[in-house]
């Protein structure tokens, strides 16, 4: 399952990756015990579709929209009201005849690219999730990077510019100057940000300019997770990455410029080919391997 | 043993870190030939005044100032002349009577500092080296971050500011702004680092200017190693933090205002308990551990 802030989906995946019964329905936002009664419910709904009895699923796998502290089970979740530290394992436990297994969305996606995406079987792999925001999902020698804390990946947070603003403070520099909203922000006059891509697209120059200005920053934020981790593959993602056109050519040029030389020459920089997908399988990927109980 | 750009040290270590017959002489930078018979022969000399026979020498660790390849045992050393890509682990093992283990300096300083040193015990620790250049160690879940090429840590090139110069493309933003060198860059006029940080300490003005503007990067470039990686501890180490009185406290505060907030306090800025025996420690543990053959 693939806990979103607006979407939630549930599928049943056998140990090949093979997908059955999908189910894709918006998150129910108005109380926490809602929106775990809906999760636990569409597990039943997409195990039913699929007519395999409970016995056989070996777990249920839920990829949540923020950090999964894995030592107690919480779950905190921003975009999700109510979800400040809920037991989340503990809840959904009392209402699945299965073992669950949770775990963040960055460590789903990359686990789903590396998978079954275009990171299939490499050993050190990084998603980079730009959408309303921005965080990463890293893979380093074959192991998910979680951190002292399970905060790992916190790249919306990257600094990238000494020349500090308000704005930085609240969500991270890195996000602020090239998560979704920074090219909205930059547009100014309550453009929006599918506005200015389209705009840029049809040639304009001023969009093209707020283009290339979110690239930059885009470009700085990758080379840095190339020059600190070495990775072979940077996998983007997220709603930005829907105009991974615009994006994909001059920001590979420009992280060049910035990364360590050699990591930079090594490194691959690909669109996800999962798309909205990644977090489920990703998702099923961590069941099966059972990292969590 | 450590082998650095000025100078080697040697020293028979046991199992609990205790250190006897140790030697630091200066490099012979020459040629290849005898810089590779110099770290032999050091390695003789330090057994030999330990009194113990060579058979109960479990290993001889080598930390090398550059990039060990795991996978074909060459050292690549920008700062020792001709050591592009020489077979170090095959000339060593053809000259000293045990196991060869090499790794990187980075390695073996953060290995180090988790044995014996501030960090002892810890499971996620990143050592940052700030002297010539900049470079990093990072240990996390307790394991050596080695990345796909074995060049992970060369956080020198970490890009914290779009303006970018040329020098940027030689040795990397982060080195550039932040390294020991960009004080007297900073200062003109012929001053030295040295100068710079003695007339700081003694309160001109200039002088402090120029250390805040450095304390500035560095703090950009830790909080990004917090955010990225969510380390319980960063240990700060080589020759510019012998002048740690000046940075250690500016640079937590503002580390700060641009880290992930929760890893942020999570996080503990640390000045290096080992100093220069970091390295010679780190290679001794690396060696027990036998990580490489």
């Amino acid at each position: 399952m693939d806990v979103g802030g607006t979407k939630i989906a549930a599928s049943v995946v056998d140990s090949e990756g093979n997908a059955c019964s999908n189910i894709r329905v918006a998150t129910e936002r108005q109380d926490t015990a809602r929106s775990i009664g809906q999760i636990a419910e569409l597990a039943h709904r997409a195990v039913e579709l699929s007519r395999i009895p409970w016995g056989d699923i070996s777990a249920v796998g839920v990829a949540v929209p923020g950090i999964y502290y894995a030592a107690t089970g919480l779950v905190w979740a921003p975009n999700l009201p109510g979800w400040d530290h809920i037991p989340l394992r503990n809840k959904l436990a009392g209402k699945l005849p299965a073992r669950i297994v949770l775990d963040s969305d960055r460590a789903a996606y990359v686990t789903g690219e590396q998978w079954l995406g275009i990171a299939r079987g490499l050993t050190d792999v990084i998603f980079l999730a730009v959408g309303t925001g921005i965080g990463a999902g890293i893979i380093s020698s074959g192991r998910l990077i979680r951190g002292a804390g399970d905060i790992a990946g916190a790249v919306g947070w990257f600094a990238l510019d000494p020349r500090a603003k308000e704005i930085y403070s609240r969500i991270g520099c890195f996000e602020a100057e090239a998560a979704g909203p920074s090219l909205a922000r930059r547009a100014g006059g309550g453009l929006t940000t599918e506005t200015v891509i389209e705009w840029a697209r049809q040639g304009n120059l001023d969009a093209r300019q707020i283009v290339d200005e979110t690239v930059q920053y885009l470009a700085m934020g990758v080379a840095n997770l190339v020059s600190v981790l070495n990775p072979q593959m940077i996998v983007l993602g997220g709603g930005l990455m829907q105009a991974g056109d615009l994006f994909l050519e001059p920001l590979r040029r420009e992280m060049l410029q910035w990364a360590q030389p050699i990591a930079a020459q090594q490194v691959r920089i690909e669109l996800s080919t999962l798309g909205e997908d990644a977090g489920l399988l990703g998702a099923a990927r961590l069941a099966f391997l059972g990292s969590e109980g």
